[in-house]
């Protein structure tokens, strides 16, 4: 992976389609293949190459994002004519469902495309748990736009409760979501929170981001979004594309985002997910990643602040121990001293923090320990 | 695992306790063992034995519960002692927990057992990753309550649209949640939902529970549930205890509860878990079994009835076949002809066929298909 590369052109700006657009772009898109070939060439569409020697960390803007390189996929070509076929039939499909005002996931494009090609398609390129998929990611970087403006729903997972209100355009019906009336389940994070989404009222302070569901539900029961005025959002584990989508959005809108996850390996790609993006995401870039995202904990440093965390870490793991030692190679991450110091105190302890363990003197002091952390902006950056 | 036992006594009722009660329980227990200690015996306390030998399928109610074996546990016993002690501090948080009416997951019991006692404790009894977690089984069986009346939080998980009102009452506020005003996102199914949970308006024929997300969110986005007059629920996967909880409430309140799944080993299983119950869930019985509960589909008949779906289906997996081997072994399943018909054609076809192929022709041929089988009651028991 590429780093610090001179940084032009500018990341893309943040992409918000209306879907006559898409359909437009989609039959440009079609329509440049017709003219290829009235002039005997065979057709072909260009795509940036998604790998990881082209995504690349833009210093200026602060996330992980996809450099120059473009490949050309063409229909002539013996490795490339049945995926190039099956690219433009998820094209003509995805036309047809924008046309319908109808969404689908991408396993219902399978069984579309199966419906109309035949048996000649590879299911796992077609499955809800791998969180990319080449044929419509070439799609989504050669036209501009992501897949949920093609009306492909993703995994939805998150939820979020605070004072905000936004009305939601969908089926037909519209609804105003109040996320201060939403009582112990908060709302439920959708694939999609831009097309048909509006932030109608946003009264909040900030964003905190809470890494687990059974914390979330612990400071929403505690009326901390309330007290503080707080949007509180949990992407329960590994934030979805709809929830990051979301908390980049809340940032637009000037809102510092902070972040609270355990200490270790997985508590801190959710941070570093959050904050610059994701490798096999580089192609949303500034779609996804919020690069003005704090850290708040829990950290080693807090072991030295609050005494009792001392007798409740737990013991590092493997997978903990690798992941600190890779970030400490990551230029975005090493270049801040207080995350070397963080990671080489784990490194060092081979000790883990899991945010519950605020919980041991009293199920409350999380919430203390957030104020006061918050309010003397105790941050990693 | 034994079944066609006498139905001797009645499977517990549904268990619906006020905090004021669980605690009275709770003191219950640990005066019993002061008395115990007091006659100079060893403290102890009796819980149902939940191991296989002592689940069995109840013919007369139509699910899964326990026997009548019993266990005792005994503070003076080389390998019960650290156990119990546990069993003993986790009542004694629990009791804390419901005087202070807060929640916590059962990791946020596990922290704070660990700062009250020390190291000595395995926190993989404490994953919030396990379903079953034995020293809180012990306790819910001692004192027949289910943890979520001890305020402990479980995983949860589903969602939900359609004509009903809920009032919540949580964290010192009411809510009224309105099934029909969700929008996109529709209503998360919470940890529990009987506590402090009133099902307030409810104006459905059915429920109809959708094993994915991704369908859910489609007949979402058709209205089906306005259309159809039903209750739409997807438990997102394994249903929650939540969730399962939430349709058992429903269905005692007489609505017919009508389940759709993937043709294969975990749509199965979601089904056979929603109706009869499961072995590591025994101990709870009718609380989370609803055996009233029919199957709607996918099923290997609509092969025959639907054309299209012919080239739709997909080969079966190693863990189909083995389940659908297994699941001709169960009683209470064999003694369906339809479904040991359905079973062997899947057997014999080494074929499977998952919801989602119902969109192959449109994206809505899927509410066509359900409102045709349901109108004429084409149902697997």
């Amino acid at each position: 992976m590429a780093s610090k590369q001179p940084q032009k052109p500018a990341p893309r700006s943040v992409r918000k389609a209306d879907s006559g657009e898409v359909i437009r772009k989609l039959e440009h898109l079609g329509l440049d293949m017709l003219k290829e070939i009235d002039d005997k060439q065979t057709p072909s569409f260009t795509t940036a190459l998604r790998s990881k020697g082209n995504v690349l960390f833009d210093e200026g803007v602060g996330c992980l994002r996809l450099g120059e390189k473009v490949e050309q996929r063409k229909f002539v070509n013996v490795g490339q004519a049945r995926k190039f076929m099956q690219t433009v039939a998820i094209a003509s499909k995805c036309k047809k469902f924008l046309r319908e005002d109808s969404h689908t996931s991408i396993r219902g494009l399978f069984y579309q495309l199966k419906f109309s090609l035949g048996e000649d398609l590879d299911e796992e390129l077609f499955s809800e748990q791998s969180e990319s998929n080449p044929l419509i990611e070439d799609l989504e970087v050669a036209i501009d736009v992501k897949r949920e403006d093609l009306n492909l729903n993703t995994d939805r997972k998150g939820v979020v409760a605070g004072p905000m209100k936004l009305r939601d355009k969908f089926g037909g019906d519209e609804t105003v979501i109040d996320c201060t009336k939403q009582g112990r389940s908060g709302w439920m994070v959708p694939s999609d929170v831009d097309n048909g989404m509006t932030i109608e009222q946003l009264d909040a302070d900030y964003v905190l981001v809470v890494e687990k569901d059974a914390m979330w539900q612990r400071l929403n029961e505690d009326k901390f979004w309330k007290k503080e005025n707080c949007i509180l959002i949990t992407p329960k584990g590994q934030a979805s594309r709809g929830c990051r989508r979301l908390i980049s959005r809340l940032a637009q809108k000037k809102l510092p985002v902070i972040v609270f996850t355990d200490c270790d390996a997985w508590g801190w790609y959710i941070y570093w997910a959050i904050k610059t993006g994701s490798m096999n995401l580089a192609y949303l870039a500034t779609d996804i990643a919020t690069p003005q995202a704090k850290f708040v904990g829990v950290t080693m440093q807090d072991i030295k602040d609050y005494d009792f965390l001392g007798k409740l870490t737990i013991k590092a793991k493997e997978v903990d121990i690798k992941r600190a030692e890779e970030m400490l190679g990551y230029e975005w991450i090493n270049r801040h001293p207080e995350w070397v110091n963080e990671l080489k105190t784990v490194l060092k302890t081979q000790k883990k923090i899991e945010q519950d363990a605020l919980q041991g003197p009293s199920l409350s002091f999380v919430g203390e320990y957030l104020r006061e952390k918050i309010s003397k902006k105790k941050f990693l950056p």
